[in-house]
């Protein structure tokens, strides 16, 4: 069963937003088991609006439409669904009640133009919104029933998912499965190199898997697509090839669909009951910001200092000045001295210090713009040191720094567990 | 005169990616004064892709599309626009030649497969690409110029503008005028009821202003659009009803169309020539990650302290553990403590302290989740403390509070440079 996505909105055609629900959709669509045939958007034109809608109509049997639902005069949907089908708008007296208990909740009276958000086309079917102003409706066109949501993400999502699914979910025949393997470490180049010859184009000429990759900057996310004619081969076929590919990828593949590499590496951290600090220059706070991120993190940061000028190295860390004048701030003994100095200072397990050059000025021909040095301290034995030299802008530089560190704070802490599950086996074994 | 934007690919209808390339070329073609009058979204499959453009190749005049180009045996885009025009694939020597090259000061041997990417339409005319393998092309289909360019945003961008852009230009001609207003402090919906009276759907009824809106939450930008038949008299037009709006809202609108608030408040450290610190509870890094994102800013940011544990409120600011204990971890106090122990222990002329329930555990009836305090040191007067209550999610709420010390900042540097103004008029004159 295959559907269409329709957006409209001008501040799509113009170019002033992105068209994320067009994206969430069609993810969506595709895991119910449909074929998104098209997205088509459309700027807030009423015969332009009208005639798209008709000619969907003709072409498939499930619409799903986005925007124009809002008070103000330039939203035209529900007035271009009514031409569309010939109707005249029918104001809904239960959806005006909902809209003024929704502003009388906030202690404000409805403004008169959001009355508008309580018309829709005769016949219509309405899909009250609990979370925003604006009602949804479903209507027949042509050949095609077709659903019109708000074009807030949010109020979209949950109206798709309340009232659009159960609807729509009896014509849609799950036929493929999809595996998604997260990886942080390599290019998606690389990554795609050692798993090309799985792919329908590879070696193997296998038909019935389509590889695809994500990149959310530093991450690659792999997405193994198998259509091998029901639901539960091609589930075991993409799991198949899943396994294939995660032992290709096994130095860099850590986790499936929902997870990031900071909430894995956050996971770690909770599982061996240690506590961390960071010690961050160039990356201004980046690192500690991506581990508080996660709910519950005050589990595992006890804190951290962000020492961006040479002199909070000093006050802050304890970082000697001799030190520092020595080996300058971008230099591996002065990243083990931050380590170890905010390790010290908050008495925590394991403590990263980073300095480097983010640029774009500061470098120089032996520390070009990119180097960054770092550093693990550790409760027991002795710190470890490192540089890299990242390529890339600013933004881009801090964002491979701050993943660096989470990575080293990964492997301290997996041979940790490793060993202390060896030690384990010994016991048991012994 | 208008265009049409179409795009290739499965990964796009799967909702493996978002369409940023329709984005940024209806950004583009905006400017250039063209209108948009859909993108439109279709998979890999060359049926659809020929019907696709010889319907859109009777509706318009100008065809860019984007995708498909690629070597692999799932791009079609080539073979079905010469289908389109009934006419053969003619491999182009001087293209293959091209990728050869590319390859060859990679020290890499061309893959076959790559020379797909050296066929085009018969007649068609060749875009060569200077930063990727795969050409672009153009050709006329029905009564429309189609642009064919491939899907990587950096090698459709190279060809658009230094091909298309110089094809298409005399085509448009530019009528409109559009100002940008930023602003921060207000929800979207509160911005509207200032200004729409100014809008063509308000009380003044002029239908060549259109007000648009966007949300980078927590800041909201104004889109004034003019279209008043004339470019001078559009950008006359838009400037007018852009300074009614800024003085409409005065107290929060910051700047244009490519500012951000920490730019703007990293801007006004730069011209107050001060240094400034932070100590954070809730907000993780957040505000001196913000701060520091900017090139150039250790200017003015020094450092600061990740307090999150309140161990690390006591280690690295001072924090007396009676203060904790008698006022809790989120109370004025405590948020005053750490805002004046890091101006201290950095010895700066601003600090800001922030501390508070990011949830979504931890809150009570007396602190619910999303309370944050804040405190502001100064070298010279008493700090400044204030409390609220942020609604939403814990990512919300760490966004909010991180805005709100910003404008501590803001507001304590205005307030000085206002002084030291008046104080140097106060001279002048006297």
């Amino acid at each position: 069963m295959s559907a269409v996505i329709v957006a409209i909105g001008t501040e799509l055609t113009r170019g002033e937003l992105v068209n994320g629900n067009a994206r969430w959709l069609s993810e969506r669509l595709t895991e119910m088991g449909f074929t998104v045939d098209a997205h088509v958007t459309v700027p807030d034109d009423a015969e332009r609006i009208r005639g798209t809608l008709l000619r969907l109509g003709q072409e498939s049997k499930v619409i799903v439409c986005t925007g124009g639902l809002g008070p103000t005069s330039d939203d035209l949907t529900t007035q271009a669904v009514a031409d569309a089908l010939g109707v005249e708008l029918v104001r809904d007296a239960e959806s005006l009640a909902r809209i003024e208990a929704r502003y009388r909740t906030r202690n404000r009276a409805m403004p008169p133009l959001n009355m508008k958000q309580a018309d829709f086309p005769a016949g219509a079917q309405i899909l009250p919104n609990d979370v925003g102003t604006a009602p949804g409706f479903a209507v027949t066109i042509g050949g095609a029933r077709a659903f019109f949501m708000p074009g807030v993400p949010r109020e979209m999502q949950f109206l798709f998912d309340t009232h659009v699914v159960p609807q729509i979910s009896a014509l849609a025949e799950r036929k493929s499965h999809q595996v998604h393997i997260r990886t942080y470490g390599l290019y998606e180049s690389i990554v795609a190199e050692r798993i090309r010859d799985l792919d329908r184009g590879g070696a193997l000429h296998d038909e019935r898997i389509t590889i695809g990759y994500r990149v959310t900057f530093p991450e690659v996310e792999v997405k193994i697509f198998a259509e091998a004619g029901d639901a539960d081969a091609s589930r075991e076929l993409a799991e198949r090839v899943a396994d294939q590919a995660r032992e290709r990828l096994r130095d860099v593949a850590y986790g499936g669909k929902d997870d990031t590499y900071p909430r894995y590496v956050a996971g770690l951290m909770k599982r061996a009951g240690i506590k961390v600090a960071l010690a961050e220059s160039c990356t201004g706070g980046l690192v500690t910001k991506l581990l508080t991120d996660l709910a519950g993190s005050s589990e595992y940061v006890v804190g951290g200092a962000v020492s961006y000028a040479n002199s909070a190295k000093t006050k802050l860390l304890g970082v000697s000045e001799t030190l520092l004048r020595e080996h300058g701030a971008v230099s591996e003994p002065v990243a083990r001295a931050m380590a170890e100095g905010i390790r010290e200072a908050l008495d925590v397990d394991l403590a990263v210090g980073i300095t480097g050059i983010a640029g774009p000025t500061g470098g120089s021909p032996q520390k070009p713009v990119g180097t960054v040095c770092f550093s693990l301290a550790r409760r027991k034995g002795a710190s470890l040191t490192a540089t890299e030299v990242f390529p890339g802008e600013r933004e881009t530089v801090r964002m491979f720094a701050a993943y660096y560190a989470l990575r080293m704070f990964a492997t301290a802490i997996t041979e940790t567990l490793d060993a202390s599950k060896s030690a384990r086996v010994a016991t048991t074994s012994g």
